[in-house]
């Protein structure tokens, strides 16, 4: 049967044809009034995605790029760091920390749990000379959101520094970096903002720029002192036709609205894990984001043959474990571009899947739960 | 909610990127042996679509001029012929030829009903100065097949024409042109061939082609001599960039396989007939075809509002009845670039659309019935 692909893995995620044809549109050269007035322009109304008035840095990197210039803009070797660890991103956070010397104070949380807001304050009174808080909002290898908005209640007012990944958080949970206290925000192009991979984003307040002034850390590439002197021109060659379409992604949320895409998250997460639980299928994360829900594969299935049909017969590609989870869990995004029909594509590609390895279930169980799911939130039926 | 359009509508059906990427290539001049390449290799591949040897002529046109074409080039003015006529495009045949001075012989089908062989072969009887018979392989307007095999027993080995609608049909409904003995073809291109409106195609056995040598009805445009005269140049200028797509459209075709291209059309149709079965809605059709489905609209409910909230609200496009069915059909589709998550989208939309019209659905009903079919039929669970 004829194949179509339909992404459904936390990044990258589905990119609008309108926004791959703004990415299609003639390469003009990046040290010209006209593509200044672009960036201008674009980097301005970027900061709505993120709820700021602060100004918006691109990085042309992945979002690990932007991870990393949050530490070595922020952290000097020999400084500690309070460092949250509830699965393979926040690993991240300390892998870069590591590689440049600072000293990290690791909050180490089972994967698939959340950290609270009391574990946060307890480790910020152990260590007081740790001012700053390295965070991920959405663990994408656990499918797990923390309470992002508390924790900010505790920094907000004080000298520590909250730092957030929001590489796949953005856009698909709520953030007011502004009104929460947010400090930092890095994030990347090929998630909620639909894009294709290569662009990554990071904020500030003022309160975490005064520490990138007086920095001292090894960098170049990305220190932000060069991006900020001559803000919004780029220090570097930008990415241009991604600055196009990031323009373009900019527009179709402001369209849709903010509160609107949030809720969209939501609504098809709520319909997600309804449809898992119709299936007998048990969630892994004990605080489920709006991102992606990771299942844990039952006893009986090979959970990497399961990832591999779904891709490989019904062109639905979705995530399997990552680390130790590997073959243990699945998960299944409901991120970026994504209605409600990618949804229910993606379930019953799945129960087709589970039907195939042997796992009992009667056809359109999943789909009929997230079908009630999606009239109940009153957005069908 | 984010809406996506779905086209399941029976054209113009979905275009796949890379034949949308085909046609946003360079358009080069259309007198250049480089375009004649291009041309002829397509042309030659074209044949595979219609199963024949015959060339296959193109024409910037909708379906609805190659229709003219079969009849301004087979017909004299005040020539008789047998039109079938069992919904608005067998009513077309007639308007064309009344349009020029030829007397209808008009077999007249009910609205969903099927032409039957023996009604043909005793008006070719009753009528034995009528050689022309012109009739519609899959009557869009109301979801219907006809015995186009058996039909063409008729005329294989006698001096009739036997001239075939295909402009909904083609790559739906099996066609051998050649093995079968059909005379005469035509097509469009944003059915089947899964490219944007625009290109139309006729094929002609050596039998037809008579006809046309000693033709003398009043044309130009759609003179078939001038399109033979430096086939497989074009007489007029071609729509280069179509060409291009019709290429591409061939390829992926060819690289399916026609005869799973037909049998993925049998599924679809199947899956969507037991999907309005277990909705308890009845069919239009006394024989459905594989192109579209054709509904009743329940008693209770508006048949135009029906259309238009699956439309505006949800982003499937689906069609309402034509002629004196509006409001009181609704046609779904599964023609084209179709897969089986596609029809799945389609059901559900629809689904949520009755519940909403307050027809009493448990929702989930019609797509678990559709993905019972596509289980029993082999491709899925």
């Amino acid at each position: 049967m004829l194949r179509k692909n339909y992404i459904m893995a936390p990044g990258p995620t589905p990119v609008p044809a309108d926004i791959l044809l703004a990415g299609a549109k003639e390469t003009i050269h990046h040290r010209t009034p006209q593509f200044l007035e672009i960036m201008k322009e674009t980097l301005e109304s970027a900061k709505y995605l993120f709820q700021t008035n602060s100004k918006i840095y691109t990085f042309v990197s992945s979002g690990t790029g932007a991870m990393e210039a949050a530490v070595t803009n922020l952290m000097n070797p020999g400084e500690k760091a309070i460092v949250v660890v509830a699965g393979k991103f926040g690993e991240r956070w300390k892998e870069i920390c590591d590689s440049y010397g600072i000293q990290v104070v690791e909050i180490a949380v089972e994967w698939g749990n959340a950290v609270s807001p009391e574990q946060i304050e307890n480790v910020m009174k152990q260590h007081p000379d740790a001012r700053v808080i390295f965070t991920t909002h959405s663990e994408t290898s656990t499918g797990t959101v923390i309470d992002l908005k508390s924790i900010a209640q505790l920094t907000k007012d004080t000298d520590h520094v909250l730092v957030t990944d929001e590489v796949s958080g953005l856009l698909a949970e709520p953030l007011k970096m502004d009104e929460w206290g947010v400090d930092v925000v890095v994030s990347g192009s090929q998630k909620g903002i639909m894009m294709p991979p290569g662009l990554a984003f990071m904020a500030l307040s003022e309160k975490a720029w005064k520490l990138v002034e007086k920095n001292q850390c090894p960098k170049y590439y990305f220190d932000l002192r060069y991006y900020d002197k001559n803000y919004p021109d780029n220090p570097w060659t930008p990415a241009v036709n991604m600055i196009y379409m990031l323009n373009q992604s900019i527009k179709m949320i402001k369209e849709e609205g903010i509160e609107n895409v949030w809720e969209r998250h939501r609504i098809l997460g709520e319909a997600t894990r309804n449809a898992m639980r119709a299936l007998n299928l048990e969630l892994f994360s004990k605080r489920p984001g709006n991102v992606v829900t990771a299942v844990k594969v039952p006893e009986s299935i090979d959970g990497k043959k399961l990832v591999k049909i779904i891709r490989d017969k019904y062109g639905v590609t979705i995530a399997g474990g990552q680390g130790h989870l590997s073959g243990k869990i699945f998960r299944v995004a409901h991120l970026g571009y994504v209605s409600m029909f990618d949804t229910i594509t993606a379930i019953s590609a799945l129960e087709f899947t589970l039907s195939e390895l042997g796992y009992k279930i009667e056809l359109g169980t999943g789909v009929r739960a997230a079908m009630e799911t999606l009239k109940r939130e009153g957005v069908a039926g």
